[in-house]
């Protein structure tokens, strides 16, 4: 195989409760990737096509150029890649865009070379290719990306993920059009919490894992409550509450901020009540004049999807 | 139904990383109570045969007297009853042994009373109980000792609980015999904690929760770690280190404090593990020369069970 093209999907990281922990893949959006070997030693990303102006092409300064470098040096490889990435998945909305990016070039080289890495060696290379965007690299992206479905990071360094089960939700998600720099959005978290507080939310967690892993929608719906960072992080977007609230009144199971922001996330039963939710969502934000993308989503359970 | 013998299990309450929401029914030990329904309408408390001297015979300071109170005011008996404790738990040790009492209490007067009681108002009663020798009330010991098995408490106020599924282990607790005041055991705990280590607590939390409800005896063991509030007590228990290494060193899936301790429990696999844990326990007790009392015990999945 000389050149493959594959689908990198959005992910929700800190599903409301499980801050730093629950990341969960989605179907759409997502970006499209296409790497082709070359025969001279050169990593080329190229970004045509993309909605999105201020991709680095330097591939030492890419999300995906960094595990591309890597994995030619410590595989010593006498050949290069020419990387093409569309992205789909908004920057800096919260959607996990640099690790999509990071896990498709990864995905797609594995898959040039004859899938010659294990998953423990593909999460690092992407994790490494992440840093350039976050100087502090959860597995809570590129976890639930590269394995898809519901995924519980108990462990960040060595990486330690384990699959919980997940019914068949569908996904709304709102991105409204602001920018929140991640690094920004964690320095405004406390460092110290009150112990009342981290109880209520590991139990919390307790529940919302058990409902889960039994697809008890009542219990889901009474655990998904953050009651820490969401309450810090909300104050960032405009009208969060309001946009939160018609997500809920629509009949939306839970509704948080995903990763940090600014996407909302809305966890539907099925697709009838997604669409529903998503038009709550959307006449909500048309009041508030607020400037949004929106997205319907199953659940991605299996990751990067081959396009060809 | 004019009297009843029953046997008030024992609880390990915060059962490890689960802090203040996770409580375990065990068989042993237990308090016997039998409740006897009298023709005049005072509540007598009568504690022959108890090994400890110091339970308040006036019911307004029991435990158990104090729900009968209240379940006779509420109920407008025109009856009263006398109610024999025969404590099998010792006090202060971290097992439950006052809850034990009150539920035990409250059950037998349901019984008597022909099952008149929903379980919602069974816990309330037994929570007036626990009032009187601890200030803020969970239902951590109550919960569990009421419903047997291992109980979620997902909220004190309303009561919320919920049953987690568990497997057949047995349980072994080492009771040191130094007293640990549960107040004094709260007080020391801080108020506010790092939100990294209550990352990494909930995330234990999580994969613990699922590890239980699947039975994966791996997962369950690297989960079974409190990060924040067994460092603190454990200061507070002479030998508690060597105890739990003696344990997890003879083959213990986890172990920790009960409840605010002193007690030491050992969760094994099967039967025959317990019997090795028991040995190292007492081993290293015999060698630090700490006195204790040791128990094995299956989990009781069902709370109270009558005698006659």
């Amino acid at each position: 195989m000389d050149k493959i093209k594959l689908k990198a999907p959005a992910t929700i990281a800190n599903l409301s409760c499980g801050f730093d922990i629950l990341g969960l893949c989605l179907n759409n959006p997502y970006d499209e990737i296409e790497v082709i070997k070359s025969n001279d030693t050169n990593i080329i990303i190229d970004s045509i096509d993309s909605p999105f102006s201020n991709i680095p092409t330097d591939p030492k300064e890419n999300t995906g150029g960094i595990p591309a470098l890597l994995i030619q040096k410590d595989l010593k490889l006498n050949f290069g890649f020419k990387i093409v990435i569309k992205k789909g998945i908004p920057l800096s909305s919260g959607l996990g865009s640099s690790a999509a990016t990071a896990v498709g070039v990864v995905y797609g080289i594995n898959q040039i070379l004859g899938n010659v890495l294990t998953e423990e060696k593909m999460l690092m290379y992407a994790l490494e290719g992440e840093k350039i965007s976050s100087l502090t690299p959860h597995a809570d992206n590129i976890g639930p990306c590269l394995k898809g479905g519901l995924i519980l990071i108990k462990n960040t360094s060595p990486v330690d993920l384990i699959r919980l089960p997940i019914g068949p939700f569908t996904l709304v998600v709102l991105q409204p059009k602001i920018k929140i720099d991640t690094k920004m959005a964690r320095e405004i978290l406390p460092k110290k919490i009150d112990l009342s507080k981290a109880v209520k939310q590991w139990g919390n967690v307790s529940s919302l894992t058990y409902g889960f892993t039994v697809n008890d929608i009542d219990l889901i719906k009474k655990s998904m409550h953050d009651v820490i960072i969401e309450p810090v992080r909300a104050k960032l977007i405009n009208g969060y509450n309001k946009l939160k609230n018609a997500a809920l009144d629509s009949g939306a199971i839970g509704c948080s901020i995903s990763g940090s922001g600014p996407s909302i996330f809305a966890l539907c039963e099925n697709d009838e009540n997604a669409d529903k939710t998503m038009l709550a969502m959307e006449n909500k934000s048309k009041e508030l004049k607020i400037k949004y993308n929106i997205y319907k989503s199953s659940i991605n359970h299996s990751g990067p999807q081959i396009v060809r």
